[in-house]
């Protein structure tokens, strides 16, 4: 069994240039209504990006939580990427956290986890 | 950097049976608000159930794809686990898929691709 997981969206070609910076990966061609990014390391599950009609509603109930070392260089490249700085590093029960937009709302956490 | 990705609901220990059967993953102890799930494998990113006050609203805009060779198997064994089945199998551009939801309606798809 293979895992992916599916964002469905307004512009995937749009969306493609963020999350391939966010997660390392790289897009490929997109195939109306799909674009696909995969890890060129072969590790993660693959990103399909659906292109459907209606808006995005509400706060995401699923979101990607990226674990890094660097938060603030992470924030910074995704800010260039297109995304936008919802909430600045604060602390939730000791994982350093900062809440961050994707250029369509798409909300993800860049968190720095506790030290062991 | 490492991927993780977070699941709000009002139940984790629930949701926890079914996405640990779903996934085959291994549930952790339920730390409130946090539940996590992990691939015993070390291939797959982590699932972190996380319980919240505010209902499901609306079709999620993100989802999981399970990727199969027996797609009836795989639904037969996530309905068991608590899970309805939305929409049988039906051929989206090639690939059968079925639409699945988890105990709270978390939509999920069980897919089988195409043959190369």
């Amino acid at each position: 069994m293979e895992l992916a997981w599916v964002l469905d969206c307004a512009d995937p070609p749009t969306l493609a240039s963020f999350w391939a910076g966010a997660l390392g990966y790289t897009a490929g061609p997109y195939r109306q209504p799909y674009l696909e990014l995969s890890d060129p390391r072969g590790h993660g599950p693959e990103l399909l990006l659906q292109r459907v009609p209606e808006p995005k509603r509400g706060k995401n109930r699923m979101h990607v939580d990226l674990r890094v070392q660097d938060q603030d260089t992470k924030v910074e490249r995704l800010v260039e990427l297109g995304g936008r700085l919802l909430r600045p590093p604060f602390d939730d029960t000791g994982w350093w956290t900062a809440h961050v937009a994707d250029p369509e709302g798409n909300e993800l956490c860049v968190i720095v986890p506790p030290r062991p």
